[in-house]
């Protein structure tokens, strides 16, 4: 009996492995067959610039992703708000005769700023280029291969947007060219939507959803977007965190002034900030606000046993990232970044340090923040708290530069400005369509199980789905985790192409 | 009785101010009669970069100095200390027959870094211009006039250097040259000594003064470097502070991390820099770092006799600064800046802030600090109190960049330099020689009293006089004090050029 129940398993492992193996394998020789059109042209993509807020820079990356969606054979549309005031939504629909399911696949075409003087020597945002390894661990620039030449998979891409997210969008659309190509027809319908906003907070994504509902009803939405786990496994997620970014600038004199002639008498703005800052969080990594984590509302047990069942890769990274202590002391990786809200300085500035440093007491100082939300928190809530906090220092907020007469009458001035915040999301992890998401990825997984996570640590505004539409999203992360997004050296590890594409096609043949 | 004196008193005024009036009636003459030329050169001098460090630019200066120097009929000499490791002194003598007595002008010609992104719109900071007022202020850019046209003396020359303190080159100089072309024949030795590694902490000028020990004797040197007091009035000043320029970077990550992807759990490096710094001085401006007053020599009561003469130009400044409280609790602006030492943060930088910001964990947080240091203070003292603090507030002080053994090891890992620092210097207010300036000094104030400071709130290396030359300094500021010295959009009032010179060629005249 014991050994009959064995031999079923057996048998069923045998038949999911072969079904898996039989994906991997075809869409392996189709992507080394394409191997050099399809990263020519992932790199022709990167060279467009894609800064957040550029109108004409993002139009072209537009016009980019339409000419790709229609050569693989998919209609496309530009979407945007009904004031037509937002970067649009490239869209494309594939319908599938008598399909009663509709999958939208998303990713976004935008990046973070950048600032070509923090990039290694060498590098370019714009410019992509093939190294041979992360340039920090002695990657050495390459060219790119003739025709014929071996592509290594070890290679990165260096380039703003290389993994965050134009690999999102690229692998998406490469994903559906090889199912055309290989005359599948699938059985779901397929959608997809590539956002303009996203580093921008997604400032339109909710009148855009609001004003395209009817075209954008579907089962589920899968979002192409953050880095996998450090172990490089494949990964599939439930959630989100919420994201606020605030900008503080707190005022001395009106001008620099020398540090002989002036120091101990005029206001140190610098020090100020350092001050309120240092007021905000201790140094076992706790936020100090009133009430911060007030409104949390835990992991279900449901979520909690996921988590429980992913090895957490804190020890190991912190070995490669090179720090002793983390910053939270007595929690884990997974729980710092799945079920905690955060208070982080993004940058920090007053005057000049380095060579550029003068003697002098800066005039202004300024931080910026930002706070991620977990699933109870609100913006509202997060910020008021924040803003009390800032009061009971002893600041008065204000939302300009200061006039004469504020500076005259207040010893503590400080500009406060946020951008549009949102909250977290988490669809559960029983949710059908979710399921059979996970399912159908699993079978793009040569051997192990998929990780199940109940919720990343990054932000996208995946609550809106949920509120406009009333539809859940799944994540799957198909990008390198140690790729720098965000800052100087993005790069996208190559392998994660080919990969990346093997999931998502995985997903567009056997959601059903 | 009592009328006699009162006449013969009169009588004496009447002949001081005769002679205060016949200097400056002539040399306003004469500068007016050239004040075209003599700006047009200075506009020429500013043109030339000085940024301390770079030897090729500071070359360039030093020559355009000599031929000034030539054109004014001094004799000049380039002095290096015995490695010739220096950038050269620019001197010049001007001996006088049977004089008994040898008075030293100082001035240095290598200015501050400049970072000419943070200039006013359409000011370069080695393309010297006029404009009509403080640029804060609503000033305009207007051309340089043509012969016979007007200058007025509310102008302001904007560029590096223009008051710190290629003025004070100028001026002496130009003062001298009024005094030959007039056929005046001075009845002390002069000798000039511009120095180009000031703003570098004149780390070699003790080697050049010990090298050149015969040259250099002399009854008393007169510093022209720093800025007048607010009121305008004319001033000499006893002594200065000293100072020490440290550096700092906290190490976090080895590389920025996506905030949302990482936060709670890596370090962040701004959190911990804001909350070193605060630990340093809290909100009444007292710095909290372990006997840091202990050293402090109070003034002399000649001293603060002489400070309580002057008026505290504290309310004024703050109206026009534009700050409703000082950093010290409880001192006058005086007090703040002569008699008590300093710790500055002069520029602090995690990352980016603005539109560069990216939702990041930073990889570093750096800050410069100085600390101006009063009589008794020693340079290492004060280092070693710092060090301390930093290593009680439980960080592992390093001298490079972490390596990787290094970062394993330590939670709190911090990069720390200082630049070479040099103590406070004063010289006594009863100082004969000191006197004399004094009084020669005096005549060329039109009317009411001489400010007599016992100590500026700047630095110079003053110290280095006493210690190699047993020679005692004074110092004659002549540049308006709202000039941003070391700082973006550093201006000179045109009317101090005049002035300066006025009261530079009435020492020269009467310093015997």
């Amino acid at each position: 009996m014991c050994k009959q129940v064995f031999t079923a398993i057996l048998f069923l492992i045998g038949i999911l492995n072969l079904e898996s193996q039989s994906i991997n394998q075809n869409v392996d020789q189709w992507y080394n067959q394409n191997e050099h059109s399809i990263v020519s042209k992932y790199f022709e993509f990167l060279s467009i610039p894609n800064t957040y807020n550029d109108k004409d820079d993002l139009s072209k990356n537009a016009l980019f992703i339409e000419n790709l969606l229609k050569s693989a054979g998919v209609a496309t549309q530009l979407l945007n708000n009904k004031d037509q005031t937002a970067i649009p939504v490239v869209y494309g629909e594939v319908l599938a005769l008598g399909a009663d399911k509709t999958i939208i696949f998303y990713a976004h075409y935008d990046g973070q700023p950048v600032n070509p003087t923090q990039w290694a020597t060498g590098l370019e945002p714009f410019t992509p280029v093939f190294i041979t390894d992360r340039v920090d661990l002695g990657g050495k620039k390459i060219d790119f291969p003739e025709i014929g030449q071996r592509f290594n998979p070890e290679w990165r891409i260096y380039g703003r947007s290389s993994a965050d997210d134009k690999a999102g969008v690229y692998t998406i659309i490469e994903a559906y060219r090889y199912i055309r190509n290989a005359g599948i027809k699938p059985n779901v319908n397929i959608k997809f939507f590539f956002e303009g906003e996203e580093e921008r907070g997604s400032i339109n994504l909710e009148s855009i959803l609001e004003h395209h509902k009817e075209k954008l009803r579907s089962d589920m939405w899968v979002i192409c977007d953050g880095p996998m786990p450090a172990s490089g496994k494949k990964q599939i997620t439930y959630g989100v965190r919420g994201d606020i970014n605030v900008y503080m600038t707190i005022f001395g004199a009106k001008r620099p002034l020398h540090s002989g002639n002036y120091g101990n008498w005029a206001p140190n703005p610098a020090h100020k900030m350092a001050r309120l800052l240092a007021s905000m969080k201790d140094d076992e990594g706790k936020v100090l606000i009133d009430g911060f984590y007030d409104d949390v509302i835990p992991l279900s047990e449901e979520e909690r046993n996921a988590l429980n069942k992913i090895e957490d890769p804190g020890a190991m990274m912190q070995g490669e990232l090179g720090f002793a202590a983390s910053e939270t002391v007595g929690k884990t990786f997974l729980e710092c970044i799945t079920s905690m809200p955060t208070l982080n300085i993004n940058g920090m500035s007053a005057a000049n340090t380095g060579k550029l440093a003068g003697n002098i007491i800066p005039a202004t100082a300024s931080a910026v923040l930002d706070l991620r939300l977990v699933k109870g928190n609100t913006v509202q809530g997060q910020v008021t708290r924040l803003k009390k906090h800032i009061e009971k220092m002893g600041y008065k907020i204000i939302e300009n530069e200061p006039t004469d007469e504020e500076r005259k009458q207040y010893s503590n001035l400080i500009y406060f400005a946020m951008k549009d915040g949102y909250p977290a999301q988490r669809t559960s992890m029983s949710h059908p369509t979710a399921k059979v998401i996970a399912d159908a990825l699993q079978k793009s997984v040569y051997d192990g199980e998929l990780i199940q996570m109940p919720s990343s640590g990054g932000s996208l505004p995946l609550y809106l789905f949920e509120k406009v539409l009333q539809t859940s999203p799944v994540t799957i992360p198909i990008v390198n985790y140690d790729n720098n997004q965000h800052a100087e050296n993005e790069n996208l590890k190559l392998s994660c192409l080919k990969e990346g594409i093997k999931s998502l096609t995985s997903v567009m043949m056997n959601a059903k």
